[in-house]
Formats: C-alpha cells, sequence, structure tokens
C-alpha cells in the first residue's frame, strides 16, 4: 500500500489526487507535467500579448518584466507561497507547512510533491503576470519586480489557501462553504486582475492616454498585432493545460473539461464580435483576442462542472462583458493597457458565477449562488485593499512610476539600455524628427 | 463491463477506439487531448505563415480570418459538422446522429465523444484554414467568415463520412473500398486546397500580380519571413499530434508515425531544395518551408502503414512537387498567396497515392492503388465544383472580392480600423509618398 | 513475456527503458514522443533566439541555417548517426549496428526503436543547431550545411556513444567509469558549443566587431529582441522534454527532474541578472535569457540526481558563467554572436561538475568529481580538434567564410534571393542612404 497518496478532498473545487497504484501515480506525473508545461508556455502568449500591445520603445521592457516574474516568482513561490497556500491549514486562513518542501515525508510522497509544486509554480507565475500588463509602459522595472515578489510570497497563495489549501490537513473556509472555482477564474485571475487595478489606480494612466483638458480618452495602438494574435493562439494552447491539468489526474474527465475550454474561448471572441457590432464599435483584432481569452477565464470556474452548451454561454457573455469592461475603466480614466482587469477581473467575477448559475445537475441553485458570491468578493477585498497599500508603499519608498521623460523615451533606452528593434525603430524614429 | 467503449472499425483508414478498461480509456484521453492541443496550435502556425507571406497592410486581415476561423468553425462543427461526418451513417453518404453530441446514451460513451469531438474540431478547423491563405489580401472579411461556416459544416463533413464516418455505426462508402488516408492528406488537406482553389478561381488574382499586358507573373514578396519560418516550425510540431492523434489510443504504433512524419518532413525540404537547385530556381526559405510542409501533407495518409525508407521517399517527392506545382499554378495565372494548394492538394493527392503504393506488406497492389485514385478523384470531384458554388453565391449575394481602393490601401485599414505595425508600416508608407 | 524489452543499463546516467507490459510500452511511448515534439520545438527557439540577435538583414540565412539543419541532420542520424551512437558498442568507443533501424528483431522492439530515434534526433539537431548561432552572419550557407552533416553523422555520435551508447549490447567507456550526464550537459551542448569555438576560431570575428586599431570590442545589436525573448520562453518549455524525456519511461521521477529545470532556469536568470548587477554591468534582456538558457543547460547532467536546492544553486552559478564567459570571449576577441559557447560549453561544463559535487546521497564525493572532470576534458579533446579540423578543411575546399560584400549586403539577398522584412528593411536602408 506504499504508494497510496490521500489528500484530503474537501469539495468539488479542490484539485484531487488519490493514486492507488504505481501506474497511475506515474501517469498522473505524465500528465501533470505536460499541462505545467503548457501552462508555462502561456507566458510567452501574455509577454507577446502585452509587448505587441505596447509601444515599440517598451518592447524589451514589457518583455523582461514578463520574463523576470517567472523566475524570481518560481523561487519565491517554491521557498514561501506553496507552504501558505497547501500547508497545513488547520485554521481555514493559510497554510504552514512544506515552505522549500520541507516537511515531506515518503519517497512517493515526495516525487507526487515536486509535480504539483511545479505545477503550482506556473499558476502563481500567471496570477502575478496579469498585472504587468495593466501596468505596461509606465512602470518602473525594479518596482514593478517587489511588487511581483510579494504578491507571489504572500496575496496570491494566502487567498489560495481559502479555496485550495489544507492538501496536507485542514480545509480552506471558503472551501468549506463549497465554493465552486475549479480551475481558478477567481483564485487566479480575478486575484492577478484586482491587484492589477490597484496598481494602475496608484500608477494613473500614460502620459498622453486621456486629453488634459477635455479628459476625453485617446487610442495608444500596439506596435505589433501579428504578436498579439501569436500571444492569443499561444495563450488558447497553454489554457488546456490550466484547466485541464487542474484535474491533477489523468482521467476521462479531461475530455470534457478541454472541450468546454475550446468551446468557451470560441464563443468569448464571438461574443466580443457580435458585441463590438451591436454597439457600433470597431471589430478590433485586439477585441477578439481579448474577447477568447475573457471566454477562457470565464470558463476556468466551471468547466468540470458544466455541459458544454452552458460553457459556450459563459464564453460569449464574457467576451461581451470584456468588451463592455473595457470601455467602462476607459470612462473612469483608468488606463489598463492591456484589458487585462475587464478580461481576468470582470469575466472572472461572471465566469465564477456562472459555475454556480450552470452547475450541471443542480442548475440555479440559490445557495451556491450566494457562496460563489461570497467567494467573488471575498476575492476583491482581499487582493485590492492589500495590493493598494502595497503599490503605495512601493510608490512612497522608491518610486512605483518612471518620470516622464523616461515615459517618453521609452522604458527600454532608460531602464535597459537595449531597444527592441534597433534597425527598424531608431531610424524611424530619426525620421520622425528631421 | 462497462467501460468498454466500442467503434465499428471497417478498415485501417479509420480512426479506432477500444478501451476495454478505464485505465485504457484514461490513457487515450490524454493522449488525444494532449494530439488535439498540438493540432490547435497548428492555427498558430497557418496565422504566422499566411501572414508573413502577405503584406504588412493584410498582417491583421490575415490574423483575424485565422482566428476568427477556429472560433467559428468550433462552434458549428460541434453543432452540424460533427453529426454530418461521424454520426450514424447507414448510408455511406452522410452522417445522421450526434449532432450537438445530442444522442450520447451512457457516461463513459460521453465521456469519449467529448474527446473525440474536440480532436475533430481541430481537423475541421485545419481544413477550413487552408483557404484562407491562398485567398489573402484581397478577400472581404464578412464573405471569408460565411464561406467557412458552410466548408466546416458541410463540405468537409459529407467528404469525412464518406472515409472516417460510421463511428456510431454504419460505414462511409470509400471505407467500405478499403481506402487508406490514415489522418487526412485527403480528407482533411486536399479537400480544404479544392476549395481555395474554387477560392481563388472566382476571386481572381491580386492587383499587379500579372502583369496586365503581358501576363507575365511578377513576385509580391511578404513581409516578414521570420514569422514564416516561425510558422513552419509550429506546424511541423503540431502535426505530431495530427498524425500520432489519428490513432485515437495511446499506443506504441506512436513511434512509428511520428518518425515517419519527422522523416517525410525533412525529406520534404530537402527535396524543395533539391527540385530548386536542379531546376535553376532560387532556394527560397518560403520554399523549402513549404517543402516540408509538402511533406507532412503527403506522408499524413501513410503515415501508419509505410516504413521509415517510404515515409522518406514520400516526402522527398511531396517537397518536389510544391515546387513544381507553385509554377505550374502562376503560369496558369492563378494567384495562390502562399502556395497553399501545390502544399496541401497536390502533395496531399501525392500522399495518398503514396500510401496504396508503398503499403507495407503489399506495396503496389493495382487494386489498392485503384481504390486509392478513386478517392482522390472523389474528394476532387465532391469539394470543387460544390465550393465553386458557394464562392459564386457569396459574390453574387454579397461580394467575395473587396474593392480595388481597398485592396490598395490594404485590409487592415478598411475593414478592420487597425493596422498591424502603427509605428513602422505608416511612417515608411509617410516617407515613400515624400 | 514477448513484450519485455531490455536495455542494457550501466550506469545511472545511460537512459534506461525497460518496459515490462503492454500497457507501459504504451504510455512510455507516449511520454517519450511528446517530449521528443518538445525537444523539436526547441529548433524554433533556437531559430528565432538566434535570427533575433543577428541583424535584419540576415535573418533569412539564420532561420534557413536552423531549418536545413534539422532537416539534414533527421535525415544524416536515422542513416548513420543513430547506429553509430547507440549501436552494439564492445570496444566502448563506437555504435556499429542499427544504421538506419537495420538490426532490430522483434516487432515490439522496433516500435520501440523508432520512439527512441525519434527523440534522439531531435538531441541530436540540438547539437548541431549551437554552432549556427555562434557563427551566424559571416558562414556561407552551404559550407554550414556540409559542417552540420559531418557532426550529426560523426562528431556528436562518436562522443555520445561513449557516455549512452551500447543500448544493443556493450557500454561506453565513459559510462563504465559512472561518469553522470543525465540528459546531455556535456554530450550535446558543450559538444556543441566546442565546434561553435572551432568555427568562430576559423571564421574569424564579423566585420566591424572589433576595432581595426584598437582591437576594442564593439555591440553590433540584434534586430528584433522580442523574437529573443519569445525563444527564451520556447527553449525553456522544450527543456522540459529536454530533461524529462531523457528517463525514456513515464515514471514519478519526472517530476523532480521537470521541477528541477524550473529552477534552474528562473534560477539562472536571476544568477545573470545578479552577477550583471555586481559588475556594474547594464542588466540586458539578452544576458537575462541567455542566463536562464545557462541555468538550462548547467542542470542538464544532473536534473535528476540533485534536490532542489542544488538545482537552484547550479542554476545561479550557471547564469553567471554565462555572463562572465561572454566578456572572456570577447577580451580573446572571439566574435560568438549569440552568446553560444559560454551558455552551452561553459555552463555544460559547470553543470557536469555540478552533478558530480551534489549528488544526492554522495556528496562531494572525489572519485565522482573526477569522472566528471575526465568527462569533461573528453569532449572537449574530442570535439574540439576535429572539428578545428573539418571547418579547416572546409574553408580550405570550398570556402568557408562569405565574402566581405556579401558580408555588408547581408546574406539574406547573397544567399537566398529573399530578404527578412522586405517593407520594412529595404525602406529603411533606402533613408539611409539619402
Amino acid at each position: 500500500m506504499k504508494w497510496i497518496v490521500w489528500i484530503a478532498l474537501s469539495s468539488v473545487s479542490v484539485p484531487a489526487m488519490a493514486a492507488t497504484s504505481a501506474a497511475e501515480l506515474n501517469i498522473n506525473t505524465l500528465w501533470v507535467v505536460m499541462a505545467a508545461a503548457l501552462v508555462f508556455f502561456m507566458q510567452a502568449g501574455f509577454a507577446l500579448l502585452e509587448s505587441g500591445m505596447s509601444r515599440a520603445k517598451n518592447a524589451v521592457n514589457v518583455m523582461m518584466k514578463n520574463y523576470m516574474d517567472v523566475c524570481l516568482g518560481s523561487l519565491i513561490f517554491w521557498l514561501v507561497g506553496y507552504g501558505l497556500m497547501f500547508g497545513e491549514n488547520f485554521t481555514g486562513f493559510f497554510g504552514a507547512s512544506h515552505f522549500a518542501l520541507s516537511s515531506t515525508t515518503s519517497v512517493e510522497a515526495e516525487s507526487w510533491d515536486y509535480t504539483v509544486l511545479l505545477f503550482q509554480t506556473m499558476f502563481a507565475a500567471t496570477a502575478v503576470t496579469i498585472c504587468s500588463g495593466a501596468m505596461a509602459e509606465r512602470t518602473k522595472y525594479d518596482a514593478y519586480l517587489i511588487a511581483t515578489c510579494v504578491i507571489t510570497a504572500f496575496i496570491y497563495p494566502v487567498f489560495g489557501s481559502w479555496v485550495w489549501g489544507g492538501m496536507y490537513g485542514g480545509t480552506g473556509w471558503l472551501a468549506k462553504l463549497g465554493f465552486i472555482d475549479f480551475a481558478g477564474s477567481t483564485v487566479v485571475h480575478s486575484v492577478g486582475a484586482w491587484c492589477a487595478l490597484a496598481g494602475i489606480i496608484v500608477l494613473g494612466a500614460r502620459t498622453g492616454r486621456f486629453d488634459r483638458t477635455s479628459g476625453a480618452a485617446r487610442s495608444i495602438p500596439g506596435h505589433n498585432l501579428s504578436l498579439v494574435a501569436l500571444g492569443g493562439f499561444i495563450l488558447w494552447l497553454g489554457w488546456f493545460g490550466f484547466n485541464g491539468g487542474s484535474t491533477l489526474a489523468a482521467n476521462a474527465e479531461i475530455g470534457l473539461i478541454v472541450l468546454n475550454t475550446q468551446l468557451a474561448a470560441a464563443a468569448g471572441a464571438t461574443g466580443a464580435l457580435l458585441f463590438s457590432r451591436m454597439s457600433k464599435r470597431p471589430v478590433l483584432l485586439t477585441s477578439t483576442i481579448n474577447g477568447s481569452i475573457a471566454g477562457l477565464v470565464g470558463i476556468t470556474a466551471g468547466c468540470a462542472s458544466m455541459t458544454p452548451e452552458f460553457a459556450a454561454l459563459t464564453g460569449l457573455i464574457a467576451g461581451a462583458i470584456s468588451v463592455y469592461g473595457a470601455g467602462w475603466l476607459e470612462r473612469r480614466r483608468l488606463d489598463d493597457v492591456v484589458g487585462a482587469i475587464p478580461v481576468h477581473g470582470f469575466a472572472g467575477a461572471w465566469g465564477t458565477l456562472a459555475a454556480g448559475l450552470f452547475l450541471k445537475d443542480n442548475m440555479f441553485d440559490p445557495s451556491q449562488i450566494a457562496v460563489q458570491l461570497v467567494g467573488i468578493f471575498s476575492a476583491f477585498f482581499w487582493a485590492f485593499p492589500l495590493s493598494l497599500i502595497l503599490f503605495f508603499l512601493i510608490d512612497r519608498l522608491i518610486g512605483l512610476r518612471a518620470s516622464t521623460q523616461h515615459e517618453q523615451q521609452g522604458l527600454d533606452f532608460t531602464e535597459h539600455d537595449e531597444v527592441g528593434y534597433p534597425e527598424f525603430h531608431q531610424n524611424v524614429t530619426y525620421h520622425r524628427e528631421l
């Protein structure tokens, strides 16, 4: 019986693994590692999407933030975050063991812990990366990296422990209530988006984004929409691992989960397209791709507990929300460069609600809906005020925002001593100066 | 015995799944989902390849067409196409059940159906995407999307039912004859290419592609060959899932299938290179990459039933065909922007023939060769006239081709209110006007 | 018992496969094929990284070299290299069977051989590709392809047979000593880098890289750092297959191996960042990404036999080495365009040493350390002199280096009749000439 690995299961929303044989442990390991690889690749998707939607003078800066938040995030989540999120959790409010995987006992458990840590590291990196897009083009590099570390070490894992915690004993308080968030519409995406919202409030808008006198919004187009589209494809691909891997087991449920993921993404882009047409907005590539990502974010909570029809509906509405939400923020003079907050925050909240509304075999159950709302608001009231304090403190201590002069020159030149496209962009600039 | 899932097998060319245990169902699900993810990623490959071979002023348009055909295609194939292709098929000419997976009975069968639908959705999206490349830079966006929907809902799945149909009862008429097309050289690639051929005939060539008076061909170079090369790598990668996943089971055959895929792709590029040198053509990056894709298309029919030696030979000849075929089309004043027709159509027909010629243990069997020819010609005589009518009707009703003025300004600006590279390309244009 | 496949295991560093059932053969096949797909994708990562770090005028040339070395390499490794590396190896110095998989006996063994050949083909292609980056922007296309063929057919597989050889009988002499190189820090990466070192010595530096009179180094910035970052993400992703797949079996060890890979990569970038700051160098995107790749190269030897703490330490030091090593080469007027030699050669040697130093349960064992040093130096003294002769002969017979005029015009135009960005780059050049 020595291969038996038992993990406490408190609700459908807690990732579960119960391998009863070496063969099952092997195949579960294989699946979760492959899924982790796909989720890792989402980092490239985010980097391309965010870089492509920024101006060429900040391309290196955006890439570097995305690259380094995976690097620092991986190290910190291993040392601190994983223990806080998944360690023994008897209060229901935080975990307190398995820092740097220190408390593991048997060889078999250890082997599985490595795999779970790997997978969860990719999730933590995803949550954090959401900030980089919203805050692009005006945030100091060092300040961003410090915020990254605090979010990965503390803000994200503590909330996570409320929902997914207790893998080594105990249960999170939201899990006890029966909160459904299978792969993290709220745990990962909304939490990341509320941090991003705090960030852009403290930062303020980019110079020129809103007219100084009238306050009217002015579009600042991204420098490379081919990279944006490639980023969208890569994110979509990675999401198969994000949702499918959250089974933490290679079982036949994966078919439904990934099919729902596919249909919600497809419906999300379609929803964005239809909503744009109906509201007389231009049908932009950027909003189409954001629509599909909103569909993906939306289905993340309920992908394992909905039928395909409702997965498509959830995605369709999520896509429309992402277009509407982008305008909503803009009217409030909030400058979210890539639309991260509508896509991950608003669509994530919607998806978490939808997971309650459209629960297979128990549709529109008021008590489930109430629990979902508790989870959605807990995430906001945990992540938003804390990250507001965090960004405010960083701003006071070392400065969060780059100087206007640096912003105008571009952060690539001023922060990294490198430009992204030395042969193209500089020459063009040169001619423009003539 | 409740886990037993039986699917009718009528010939070697029908994808088969017969899981006899929960463990087998799990691992088969895992494999087919991973393979589906790889095939999904091919969409990014096509988008990059087609966009990179087009001019910068159409980059957004090409990307949008590739992105939206996956989105609409996924929804429509789920609702309509899957049932027509794989549903109960007692006539041998079309399926008629399982629309939106409606007729599924047991939990186990349902779970597997989700997985198969996911995988086959990616195939349908591939078939349709082939058109977008050939018809790039001059097709109206809405008209293209309408054509996409009809091909995914009707033209592709009906032909598919002839070869792979009858998963839930019955057998396609080509399958009954013993037609071999393991992963779709004909079913997916040639069908897509014959639709594309009809499209470019109705559309006509891009303005400036052929000299008005002499008719001589003029090259219109693509705007970003780095993206083309990346697209080539991604397509090659995705093909491991395309061919390997077509086992619909995680078995040891996959080794041979994927090795054959690798060797045929390598030989395809080599064949294109050698043929270009021998015929005094320049050895272009675009034709090298198209050569490898032609090798991949070529081996798709026979990858499970050939030895590696013949896989390499099939790929080598397919690569040469793609170079020769591109010239053949050009001499007929047919403007295929990315070479989709020689690569998917001509090399697909060759590969389907090769699957008969080089059948392991039964080489050069005249009756098998005759059956292969029947399949090849059926595909042409089904897909080409129908899509000719389709494109003709679309042209009459809403117009298929963008106006010459829009073509000159670029479809990004005129159809999408966005340009792909606002900081680079517009400035360059601006200077050019001086 | 007919499914039993026995492969001689001589030490922990020899990839092992012993499937005792059809189910195990199936899942092992699935895992190794997926891993091979990931390693294949590394080719795209190398191509993007190398192309992005080169000038736009050589983008096509760099892409073509990367694309064609996979193509030719796959065919040659199948025909020649695999047999030399893995065939019956009774002397311990080379294999001599299984050329073109000719000697395989049973159906089961054959099926597994296909899978192993596929996986190892991707490794051979990786070793060779390392040269293309170091030698970029000045090497003749044909000369490069000839060198590729010789390295894949002879230099790489013979050294490989010393460490991993004897899959079909016999043992390599380094394996007999107990040399640890799990996935190829030395076998693949250092061997590739020593060939590259020979290449750049014979070639000489690019025109303008070092001042003619003072000899001072001048930076030649790459044309597209977004592609470099994307390349870095793809290489990191592919490495999960590179290291994880080297188990050649789907077992629970993969969790530790891939976690170590992740932590070492993260620590590698962090090491490069810290070392750059401490030594007052600018913190470049290029050196950050090279740092993470150095971390990956470094952990490749010991990823299966180290705890995560030491994996992170190995990566951290490897990252610092890559920054230091790049300066060391530059001071010696050696022009390595992408930093391939510090990243793959120096960090690979360090990682091979670290695999001995930090061996779990047997740390700092002097005899193991001595064996590691023997392996490290054998690689250098085999690959460097032989490839020096190879490049010297190629230079004498057909010329290795492009003419200065071709170098100035760019190899895309002079060797391929194509330019990478006809709408952007040529116009810019045109304006520059005004």
